[in-house]
């Protein structure tokens, strides 16, 4: 069984919405670990194999490690049918892939001067900024509710997550809001909400121990 | 047949190296175009179709834009046979996947904050720096000759490609600088460089015209 290395509503609790909506979650062996949050609580946890003691973290049954929330989430779909994405040669396959790249490679380095208020001209020319992400996703959504058209896939759980957890960051856009809720209402909150809850105090306990 | 659109020189000179590697350069249809460059010459090039004027971007016979390095590159080398990357299934396929999202999501935003100096507590929060991906680097090339083992794949050519064309930021590591030295020799430097001075003069032209 793949070993999922998850802190609670953090950028691994993705991770579990994806599992869930696969009805795959008791396939994976979660192990809740701390992780140092933004407001200075928490701290790496020796028990998270991740080389930088972040989340989420995967090892698969071969004992590979997997880091970085696209490159798990396309681990674990493909482990599991590939019910979530388009198959190598599928007419959507290159914006599936193009999707997938561009969350870490571009939203994650936007939201992540955003939300620090950092602005530097070496970002603003590799990453662009708020703005463009904003056009990117309206240009895909204004052909069909999800990023790849007529069906939810991975990407929309990868990419609408940050702005479903921060909701400060949301574009001031009804394409984009309504995506999001849209993608929320495939996602199972209470589910999801319950499991965190689950989560949370099993961390606390270990840390009270 | 596939578009994409490259800068000499560039992000965009890896999918060539990629694409002449595979035999395949001649099933793309490759259109120069400007951008800008950080040296302030260059611009964005109103042929290039990619939403923010950057390179590479690729359009797919499906009329699909991809944009990323990483997407592009996975796209190419699954549209022509997976030469060059372990299938979905494989004992490798989750160290791949992590690499190439790796890629765009850590090795990139380490290398942008490097290359203009910038230090921020939120970056390196997010992505951490040259010291762990030295780090990150090494543990993977101890095992073998590349970063999947034994055999060169597509995760090599675009990791090791900022190293090989911007010289002084590679890590002061004989392990790093051996692996970069191997991938060089499995590519055609030679044919990439004729490649290259061509693609300039084709630029220079249109420019003059
Ligand atoms: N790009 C990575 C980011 C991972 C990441 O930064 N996770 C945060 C949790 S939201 C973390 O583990 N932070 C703890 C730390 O950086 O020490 C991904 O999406 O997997
Ligand atoms: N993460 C992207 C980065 C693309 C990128 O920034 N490319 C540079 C060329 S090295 C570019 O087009 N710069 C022009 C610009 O930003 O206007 C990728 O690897 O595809």
């Amino acid at each position: 069984m793949p070993t999922l290395y998850h802190s609670p509503n953090s950028r691994s609790s993705r991770v579990i919405a994806q599992l869930m909506l696969m009805g795959k979650l008791d396939e994976v062996d979660v192990v809740v670990v701390d992780v140092q949050r933004h407001d200075g609580s928490g701290g790496p946890d020796p028990r998270n194999p991740h080389p930088e003691g972040k989340v989420p973290y995967l090892v698969t049954d071969q004992g590979q490690g997997i880091r970085e929330s696209a490159a798990i989430m396309m681990y674990l779909d493909e482990l599991f049918g590939q019910l979530l994405s388009p198959a190598i040669g599928a007419p959507d396959r290159g914006a599936y892939l193009s999707w997938m790249a561009y969350s870490g490679g571009v939203l994650d380095p936007v939201l992540v001067a955003a939300f620090s208020g950092l602005e530097h001209p070496a970002l603003a020319g590799a990453y662009r900024g708020m703005s463009e992400v904003c056009t990117a996703l309206e240009i895909a959504l204004s052909e069909g509710d999800f990023l790849l058209g007529a069906s939810l896939s991975v990407a929309d759980i990868l990419l609408a997550s940050p702005f479903q957890w921060a909701p400060h960051l949301m574009p001031d856009s009804a394409i984009i809001k309504s995506w999001v809720e849209r993608v929320g209402r495939r996602l199972d909150g209470e589910a999801i909400g319950a499991f965190e809850a689950q989560a949370l105090s099993t961390l606390n306990a270990l840390e009270d121990a």
